[in-house]
């Protein structure tokens, strides 16, 4: 049970279809796999093109995941006429992404009226077990008013 | 003129080498547009699959390209047996990335024995015009003894 | 129960001994409150000189505690003959911190041979009662062979 | 020549006025020593009360000096009406801090309408010269009508 209340009661549909919208997270082939109010899971499976010299998950990808899993848990609290922006993010790469699957789980921290902290811890699924790769801490802004869609 | 004298005299194959490696900036479509001892500029076209919902770059997209950016830049210092990790950086995003190509610049701040401190600088082009839309703070790791290699 | 293994039986003794030796932690009058392998609580009380322009603690003064927090805590897990130095940290002080008691609580996240990967939530206590105004991601180096001792 | 526009003319007099209420900077034994639009340098001398374990300034006292430093850089450019708070930051510390003075360069990035950015780099002054010591990244945020003052 997430301890949060959503000011949106269709706060599911907004977030897969403003997902839906990210070519980012189409390109790296991310999906959603958990999503309560103030939690998002997202997750991708190895392939060659997510990967940096060694053989690991690059770091940009795993932050381009928790980046996105930290937004849309922040973004499934949001009233139904706001949108979301990334202020910024940092990320610790605590342990080679070594793995078959790559797991960025978002939780909100503070959610404020105009910013929201979230953290994402990410995990490497390696012989059927998680390890925790990275660990997050970003802040986001409620954009009053803009609604989440693409520029005309 | 650089301000570092690189380890390697190979430095620029040593780079490109590697970077040819990283799927991850194949799959994003950055290429090296800058280079030398200390400092790496990398750089991306606009394509859908590079944005998020409003439209502009993805600020995964900029953090993974900072983040190649100030590795190669701390890369190029480093010796031939050496190779490179990042421990961790911090991304703000101080405008949206609206625009045609993003290009993060990547520069050294102090190249210790054990850790390397970069920052990356990314601007948007936007009507002939570059601006700043993010800007990192990177903490790099040399891995003395383990070759820039894919694993076996 | 911690989820560590101290390297060192002694490792209460060392953390106090080298905690009495920082200058700083008299001046904000900061004390250990708690301590196990791996986390370390630091508490100060309420004081003028602690405070910024509105009355609250100094966001600063958040982060000097927090980041001697995250430091014990990684400390606390290290070999008799190392030492430790932090490297960077990252706070967001998300509440205002309007109260009697500061406390940080400093937590290993990842213990690596050569860095140490920690977090510390920051409390303010008011009423009674503790609230989460801060909290941090950091990293911190293992200097092997530097005795934890001021300069001759 | 500051880069910036003051909105508030009486800049100075008010963040000299709202440093003079910090109690912390007058612990810490902090001074003004540059003040432009956007930009703000604050200095210390070494003491025993500010130093770490090893002897060096302690990493959060170089912290609590650059995120004054920031904060009023960025509270330089705001309106009469308005003040400042620190969201977030970040520091390297990218040498031991071992000298005679601190000092921090507050320098604003990007002057948002409600978020400010900015950086700052730490020198310690040691034979004479400045070395950097650490480097840092900052969020402020605008409080539009909530007057600068202590509460009643």
């Amino acid at each position: 049970v997430s301890a949060f209340e959503p000011r949106n009661p269709d706060y599911e549909a907004r977030v897969r279809e403003s997902f839906a919208r990210q070519g980012a997270m189409t390109l790296i082939g991310a999906s959603i796999v958990w999503l309560a109010p103030g939690e998002c899971d997202l997750a991708v499976d190895r392939r060659g093109e997510l990967l940096q010299q060694h053989g690991y998950f690059h770091g940009g990808i795993a932050g381009t995941l928790a980046d996105s899993a930290g937004g849309y848990a922040a973004f499934s609290l949001m009233a139904a006429e706001a949108s979301v922006l990334t202020v910024e993010y940092k990320i610790n790469l605590v342990a080679p992404a070594d793995g078959e699957r790559l797991i960025a789980r978002g939780r909100v921290v503070k959610p404020g009226r105009t910013l929201v902290i979230a953290r994402a811890d990410v995990y490497v699924t390696r012989g059927g077990r998680e390890h925790l790769c990275a660990t997050t801490l970003q802040t986001l802004m409620t954009m009053m008013g803009h609604a989440d869609a693409p520029r005309a």
